[in-house]
């Protein structure tokens, strides 16, 4: 059976664990594919160029946008920070489903493009289990705590228009949940028909 | 986490293994429940009442067509079947899941009352494994076999506007879908805004 890849977006606030969920997710995976993004900004030691980011040049950066090559792209503190088109559509081509870490702006700026991708957002179980998850990382000073949790709720309101969320109450659960979505989301109807169509 | 069932329409063909499937669905899950049709034919040898079927008079079935009692209900020679609302929404409130093993005509009807029930079409791989698997039966004649194979093919266009299409390649991947497609349900973005917004 040849199916064709599809996309997801996985957003989710800072410290609800997406890192950790993810990792998880792609354990034993080989039919899903980590969509790496490009950056300008320089690597940092240990950092390998195409598999934490693409390092291009801002030129490079700049003429990738001019020819419309990124599914969404942003400035972050002086560096562009972008997700190339081509990876994602050669491995959805080639029948691997495409995970996007991309957060709720750059969504938007995908969805516009890809109205078919899949928007999943990790949620935290409570907001409690956010302050203290927040508090034990131990990175953060009370305020910026207070701030991130403030950002978060932010960010779940303006993901009400996501398909689909994932509470993180245990690791084996998120992944769980992210797996049945992706499996479900080859079982509709307009992804099978072509199928149905030849039986 | 209190969380309401939600109710799941399953159609297929005959022939296509939909009680074998649905048996190796419920294997170990407790948190489904399978609707019981009520009927006006007389128990057969074996058939227990609430089990097989709610079996009642047609004074019975009657009266509740005339409460609106049924979320679907067929005469078929000379005998009522129907689905009762109230069993299914007393387990949908107990946080079940309801399996509802309903054709297409009357997953229509159930629509109609209950926008919100996912339907979900079960079909071979191929049209000459379904007529394989008529064959292996072994119950019916040639003539009989094609009438079914034309009647599963024209099902099949008829449920075109069914939410998701499992392919019953082996029951093992059947069922794997089927529970994948009812816990990507639960994670839909709908059903768990009142969850998000408490949090």
């Amino acid at each position: 059976m040849e199916r064709k890849g599809k996309a997801f977006i996985i957003s989710g606030p800072s410290g609800v664990g997406k890192s950790t969920v993810l990792k998880a997710l792609f354990e034993g995976r080989d039919d899903l594919y980590f969509s790496v993004s490009a950056t300008t900004r320089d690597p940092r030691p240990g950092e390998v160029n195409g598999q934490h980011y693409h390092f291009i040049s801002p030129e490079q950066f700049m003429q990738w946008i001019n020819e419309d090559a990124f599914l969404e792209y942003a400035q972050y503190v002086g560096n562009f920070y972008g997700t190339p088109m081509r990876y994602v559509d050669e491995a959805m081509e080639a029948g691997k489903d495409v995970i996007l870490d991309i957060e709720v702006q750059g969504a938007m700026q995908v969805i516009a493009k890809r109205p078919d991708t899949i928007r999943i957002f990790i949620a935290p179980p409570d907001w409690d289990e956010l302050e203290r998850r927040l508090t034990m990382r131990g990175t953060d000073t009370p305020e910026k705590i207070q701030q991130r949790l403030l950002r978060a709720k932010v960010e779940m309101k303006t993901a009400m228009d996501y398909d689909y969320f994932v509470i993180n109450s245990t690791v084996e659960n998120a992944v769980a949940e992210l797996r049945a979505i992706i499996l479900a989301e080859h079982c509709r109807i307009d992804e099978r028909m072509d199928e149905l169509m030849n039986i």
